[in-house]
């Protein structure tokens, strides 16, 4: 390791996304994108500001319009409830700087859920502990009685696909009213249910959203947080503290439209919801088995074949889809993002395949 | 404070970037943006993304284009030697992570310099050390005798303007074998001279850069950095443990086209600089003092004059200019940005009138 390296840097091991591979043309189903494209709001908005030539100038530094927007559409009182970032990663990392950052006691998240999480403690030196699931993949809340120094759940969680009850969620939140609960909802779109509002009750919850998955803005970076002032205002400090600027001009104007158009997404949500029940039937027929899907993917096994063997099958037919080699206990599984009714149907068809022959070719 | 927020966010005292306002119209000269718009280029490399219809796909997370540019038309031996973020800020917080977190040695720099730098030390908990610059604004070099945990130096810098002389900052950085020497060239475009060549000759040299200023592109938000891809790597490191596509594919695509077009802004730099000079003899002759600028502002003051009183009198006149209360010694002086020959003309003659009557109305 070569010593010009900061010993913090020395000790990171990064977070490994989904390959965005561009050497061939794949079905992509590794990274959970909207099959769909975002609303057709986006592109005269963003023509709006070339047009203008406001680009030379800085973006807003935060964001207030969108703030404004969500604020309103979820009822709450004024735009200090939501914080606007360069895409739900950054915030997720604002939010471990300024809730978990510095303490002693251990912040709390699952064993198997967005694999990141543990990389934004260690990049703040934070302490934390990893709460097994249990065997069925599913969170028990009981896990997690008494004090820590915050929880993070993905709700629902990636990459089992299974969301908490309302009951449940609740019980976790109103057991720790010391702690920070950061609930994760980059896929709530798909599993119809958001704790959103309850952010007026809890002054212990901050709930996050991605634009990437439900809004199909993967490529532009916008996510945002929703809680009471007092712990939006901390996101805000610790953003201030890394860049004074870090939504784009761009993005705020497509973000905005985006959020405003509710039916277009609606609508697209429910067909990336309606074909993955019909995929998940077909995986069943041919034998797999795995939780049922709350979210825009499905993470599913075989009985008679290794994890990795089906994704490298799958790759030869030219189909990406994502696997896990750790913890070991979810080798078998695959995460399998849902595209349009054709590519769902050619996925399924080359699984056919790949089971009749046995395996890779 | 609420204990909510983690002993890292209740201390951290974030930077203040300058305003944006939205109420009213002014002659912005307070955030150093270039005066001219983007590259007729721009326009339509995000038109071309829009139509494509690849928003729903999440950017390149490396910006591979981007980097393979830079690095041909720097005379690199490959991308490995660039990297590029949301903003130089963004690059420049990544690179305080990557070589100076955890080390018991202060990183070095400047009392008087890009006021953003003991930020991101607070954020990292990385020791720091306020070099005093000497009476007339420059830096000796010889200030940073003898070992610390690392460099970082503004040239030119800001609010000061000045830069250093290439003997001076080859002296330093030749000086300091064992240390990561960041040179932050934010301004370099306006000072005609870069030392981004050398990091093929120096191990420890890590230059960063801005398209916000010289490529007017603040609303776009792309910054980078270059240097021998043992420390290229370190950067990379931060920014896959805190955000894996940090850059939007709107954002990529303009980055592009602006550093491909060359001679635009060639010409457009020209133009800025041969406002500020015909600025800087007006000031003169009215009796104002400070250093020659080598950047796109400038910093001065009047001897008649705090720089408090002088800022609000321009207000008063709808004109926005930085003035920094802290540290004392700066108080007096003014940092305008150097916006058009009509815009400059306008400040002239508003200065004018305000030392005529005496300050504010």
């Amino acid at each position: 390791m070569n010593s010009y390296l900061s010993p913090l840097a020395q000790n990171l091991v990064p977070y490994v996304p989904g390959e965005q591979p561009t050497d061939r043309r794949y079905i992509k189903l590794n990274t959970n994108e909207n099959p769909y494209p975002p609303s057709p709001a986006v592109a005269p908005a963003v023509e709006r500001i070339l047009r203008e030539g406001s680009l030379r100038k800085y973006s807003r530094p935060e964001c207030e319009p969108l703030r404004e927007l969500v604020a309103q559409q979820q009822g709450f009182p004024s735009k200090d409830y939501v914080y606007f970032a360069n895409g739900s990663d950054e915030v997720l990392a604002f939010c471990f700087a300024a809730f978990f950052a510095g303490r002693q006691e251990p912040v709390r998240f699952a064993d198997i859920t967005y694999s990141f999480y543990p990389v934004y403690c260690d990049l703040f030196s934070i302490p934390y502990r990893q709460v097994p699931l249990r065997d069925d993949l599913t969170l028990a809340v009981s896990d997690y009685a008494g004090p820590g120094g915050g929880i993070v759940i993905a709700n629902p969680n990636a990459p089992t696909a299974l969301a908490l009850t309302e009951g449940e969620l609740r019980d976790l939140i109103a057991s720790h009213p010391q702690e920070v609960v950061v609930v994760d909802e980059a896929y709530a779109a798909f599993s119809g249910r958001s704790c959103a509002a309850w952010v007026m009750e809890y002054p212990n919850l901050i709930v996050t959203r991605t634009l990437s998955k439900s809004h199909a803005l993967a490529g532009l970076r916008v996510g945002y947080c929703m809680a009471q002032p007092h712990l939006i205002e901390g996101v805000q400090r610790v953003k201030n503290s890394f860049n004074s600027y870090s939504v784009d001009a761009l993005a705020q104007a497509a973000a905005y439209e985006s959020l405003s158009d509710q039916a277009y997404y609606h609508k697209a949500t429910d067909r990336v919801i309606a074909t993955r029940e019909r995929f998940m039937e077909r995986l069943r027929k041919m034998g797999f088995y795995g939780p049922a899907s709350q979210a825009n993917f499905v993470f599913q096994a075989h009985p008679a074949f290794s994890g990795a063997e089906l994704a490298a099958a799958l790759r030869q037919e030219s189909i990406l889809v994502r696997h896990f080699a750790r913890p070991e206990r979810i080798e078998p599984y695959l995460r399998i993002t849902i595209g349009t009714d054709e590519e769902m149907e050619q996925v399924a068809a080359a699984l056919e395949r790949i089971l009749a022959r046995g395996g890779i070719k």
